[in-house]
């Protein structure tokens, strides 16, 4: 009917890219930065990367041990390509991105859901773990924050869940794309604890760059690298040179990632209070990311319909639960949009639903 | 010994990008055109493309049948994922791309290569490409003009080679991504004539763009590009997105790929005239392309050695002709060089062997 949506869908922050990183491209381009890379990266941008880590997490990552990606995205498609074959299996949390799940199922693997609920506050349980592990069983991805929870595991879970994957020899894919929208201690693969695992990441969220498909992947050893960085060079070549350059400056943006951070702290407080009117309505207060997922605990709520009908009916896209995980109670909320449109998408979703 | 190296190897062309590409990056980027798109790539840069393949190729492209792709390579190995299953076999004309055959075998199938020689002209035989063909062969890859030999096979031919992949089912890929390149006729596949085909092509050699990383894939059926599409899904979402309208722009920069092309032209005909005077080296003359693919005639030539030795000693980089399938007494010449540079390399090349 030409009304305007409110997007609470997609999970892309409407921050402006950081100042330097865009004079960085400008310069870069005008310098004829327009080339074939390394597969890995250049070495100026994998040199930075390592000063980060150093600096964040206290990790030195050895240059051959890091590789620079188009986006999270191929971090995570090269890491499960690398970690499990055709008949193999890995284990994902759900809810979880549906990438997880298409991946492994695309390299020809199978996924092994563990689920979590909201009553348990989507904590995974290392029992439940350890007893669905099969023979054949070679990862697990573990995302903290969450994608679309909000959760962000304590530490001592955190690294329960590494012991069960080391006693099992799987590989730890640690998706941490999220970290810096962290408001509780988030544990990090690179503080050690698992024997072997592939660290993913991106410049997309901490400093608002999806659109430039810059990210990286950084493992436990060279030969994990090497396949990541092997399969990057057979599918694409190299990331542009010149966002190579960009994306150097921003490791150095601190003050934009702060204020990247703060804005979305605001957006989870202000999301929360909106859901609290809603009667019916229950929901994990986030520790990190970017979205909160509600859940509707009554027997004849079908996220899927509700989804279309909001859509619809009320001009509010949001993601039903489904997509997720067998989550059909359940929708996220994407807060990537300014608060004056969070607020009034939520307030048409509890009208909607009073 | 830090003498400066004359890099006869990579296929880059050095010509800027076109400046109205440069502006409409840096329009986009002041625009916060810094988002995911869709992963087939933003409407107006799929009909911009459909527009000009109608201009260039008399071919009518559907919107759906068209895929934007993180450059050429992807666009190369999604449409061999697509065509190609695990335990099905496809042709490759050698000498090849070797990411042909690394594509092929990454997704399970098997390389099975026609050879072709300098005595020939370089030209495949239909009827050893017919003779090749098995009952699990599903697609052959075609390269007009050719990189690495420059060769371009007259439309005649090409047609014949066509016909027997519609006598036996396949889907022809053909990368036409030298076909701004062309100083004789070249054939394309969008002129008709396969009855299940994929085109491969990119912005990186008629424009200059190679490290942008934008390509595209044409496709004979909404069916196929759908699969492309998800391809690009799963691994990256989608090309950058102000990159993708600074291609819009490209398009329109007739002048600068004629410069380009005009350029290439002259560059071929300085290299072949100082490899005229190369005693004992016989090469086949590029009717397109950036390459020429000299063969030396002697029983102990050995061209890996050759080019390790060129390299170390006379500070110029081929690629050894066994890059490109069983031609050890070939090498590689990339003209992505300015003409002092090339002349340069080849009087070294010439003191060499001499």
């Amino acid at each position: 009917e030409g009304k305007k949506v409110i997007r609470l869908d997609v999970g892309n922050p409407d921050f402006p890219a950081p100042a330097a990183v865009v004079e960085a491209w400008q310069e870069a381009l005008k310098g004829q930065k327009t080339h074939y890379t390394e597969s890995r990266g250049i070495p100026e941008l994998v040199g930075a990367l390592r000063a980060y880590l150093k600096s964040k997490s206290h990790f030195d990552a050895k240059p051959d041990e890091l590789v620079v990606t188009v986006g999270g995205r191929f971090a995570v498609y090269a890491a499960i390509a690398t970690a499990v074959k055709e008949g193999e299996s890995a284990m994902i949390i759900e809810p979880a991105w549906p990438a997880y799940k298409e991946q492994i199922e695309f390299v020809g693997g199978k996924a092994i859901s563990v689920q979590t609920s909201l009553e348990d506050g989507w904590g995974p349980s290392p029992e439940k773990i350890e007893e669905r592990i099969r023979p054949n069983t070679k990862a697990i991805v573990l995302n903290y924050p969450s994608n679309p929870t909000g959760k962000i595991v304590k530490p001592s879970l955190f690294r329960e869940i590494l012991e069960v994957a080391n006693d099992h020899n799987l590989t730890v894919i640690s998706d941490e794309v999220y970290d810096s929208y962290s408001f509780a201690p988030c544990p990090s693969i690179l503080e050690g604890g698992a024997e072997r695992f592939i660290l993913t990441s991106s410049f997309s969220k901490t400093w608002s760059m999806t659109g430039f498909r810059v990210g990286y992947a950084v493992c436990d050893g060279r030969q994990t690298a090497e396949k990541i960085a092997m399969l990057a060079s057979l599918m694409y070549t190299s990331v542009p040179e010149f966002i190579q350059y960009g994306a150097i400056k921003a490791l150095e943006s601190e003050e934009e990632a702060t204020r990247n951070r703060e804005q979305m702290r605001e957006r989870i407080a202000i999301a929360c209070r909106e859901l609290d009117r809603i009667h019916g309505l229950k929901y994990y207060r986030p520790d990190g990311a970017m979205y909160v997922f509600p859940e509707l605990r009554e027997e004849s709520f079908d996220s899927s319909g509700f989804a279309d009908s909001l859509l619809n009916e009320n001009a509010v896209s949001v993601i039903p639960g489904t997509g997720f995980g067998n989550y059909p109670r359940c929708f996220r909320i994407s807060l990537g949009s300014p608060k004056e449109v969070i607020v009034e998408g939520i307030r048409r979703i509890g009208e909607k639903i009073a």
